[in-house]
């Protein structure tokens, strides 16, 4: 890249960082790629430090050492998370969501790139210290939502289908039973899809028994692969006894009443 | 926000403008987000098109007027998006890729977000003057695609499946004949998915006889929308006469030989 100004290199520096969350670079590499002395650059990521602060989307860690260098952790401040949170759970209390069947009418939501965008970076910063190598979901509904936060945490997306395909190759089939409707289904994925010894972040749109959840836990051993982390956008108050014990839920909804028309949905405590 | 330099106007610009592509952002809005004269934030703007130009990821429009103010285009320039699928079509050509049955392995591609994030860029690039309102696209791996085209067009993303559920609501069920293996499928999408009067892009990630983008035009109008743009990654060279005529195909896929172990695959004219 040509020679760039003070200016022009914070602007860089910050949508480089920002674009690579958790990639270690090096303040050589800048130097390199903006022409600048190692020096300046340092000074540069300190004014990006600030300006992360002011914007609320994450901070720069330092890595000392030989392989040292700088990497975004995304990820917003607490406040700002209740306050999308928040402004969710207006969205998802209109009473003109109740479907029939007291379900909630939310795949305008779970399917905008901006809300799910939000949504993402708040489990991000949730699970960014666990080391996850994979995003997994099953399809459908979770795809962009997981999508969105294997991009936020700069790792590959799994996803697990109901039914095998010829263009999966060679793939593992199992069995789960729904925790809710204890209806048996299958679970498919690829061989190629998990280097063995991996951990996953499991990251759902909706959780009411957990019963996805443990089939995925499962279904994780069978590839050596470990489950070190569960996200679900909204759970279910009922039933409380969940099929598995650690996961983090974004939402909680109590009740959708049909006749009453009422939805009482509320932030998890995070 | 409190007060910011120059140095941190620029980086926010380049942070809010990129984020919101197609958005008109006005001069005043922001003005008084980084506490700065209009002149002061005008001569700004410029500088971010220069920058944008050299790290080759769009260009602002200036929109003229009352109503106006500057909005973000994305898109790569010619050469790099061909660079991007030049080396795409090197890691699709590993013929370790080849699947029995003569298929070929590509969900470690379409399911990372990085490369997925190039490829959307070349699509956005692509459609954004055609006014879309929505990305549509077919479960199941068409979907990180779709979801990443949506999100830098910064229109919402819409799911068509295969079955209908009881968290969609009331639903339109077409059937289609897919166009190579002349299997009756099902399309069910949610009445309330879709505003009439629409216009649609159709994403996927691979084309054969083109049965699945026929099935969408006649789903859309149901919806009394119009597709009026057709993207997929890859398409085959066989059938060459496909079942819909106007689309846009980043990779022509000529041969997937099992015995001979060739993989033929080449970026298509842009």
């Amino acid at each position: 890249m040509e020679k760039v100004n003070r200016n022009e290199r914070l602007a860089v520096l910050l949508k480089c960082l920002t674009d690579s969350p958790g990639e270690i670079m090096t303040l050589g590499s800048f130097a390199e790629l903006l022409n600048s002395a190692k020096s300046t650059i340092s000074e540069d990521i300190d004014i990006v430090k600030n300006l992360l602060a002011k914007l609320d989307i994450g901070t720069i860690e330092t890595i000392p050492g030989a392989q040292g260098g700088v990497k975004f952790v995304p990820g917003f401040s607490k406040a700002k998370s209740v306050s999308i949170l928040q402004s969710l759970c207006e969205k998802l209390s209109d009473t003109q969501r109740i479907l029939p069947g007291g379900y909630l009418y939310m795949l305008d939501i779970i399917y905008n790139p901006k809300l799910v965008r939000d949504i993402a970076w708040i489990f991000a910063g949730q699970f960014f210290d666990k080391g996850v190598d994979y995003v997994i979901t099953v399809e459908t509904k979770g795809i962009p939502l997981a999508f969105a936060v294997a991009e936020c945490l700069n790792v590959p997306l799994v996803i697990v289908r109901h039914n095998s395909e010829a263009t999966d190759g060679p793939s593992v089939n199992t069995s789960y039973v729904s925790g809710s409707a204890k209806k048996v289904q299958t679970m498919v994925l690829s061989l190629r899809s998990l280097k063995r010894k991996s951990k996953l972040l499991f990251i759902d749109d909706f959780m009411k028994g957990g019963g996805t959840a443990k089939g995925i836990i499962e279904l994780a051993k069978e590839f050596e692969c470990e489950v070190t982390g569960i996200g679900v956008l909204i759970e279910t108050v009922n039933p409380a006894k969940k099929l598995i014990d650690n996961y983090i839920s974004l939402l909680t909804l109590n009740i959708v009443d049909d006749e009453e028309k009422i939805i009482d949905i509320k932030p998890s405590l995070l």
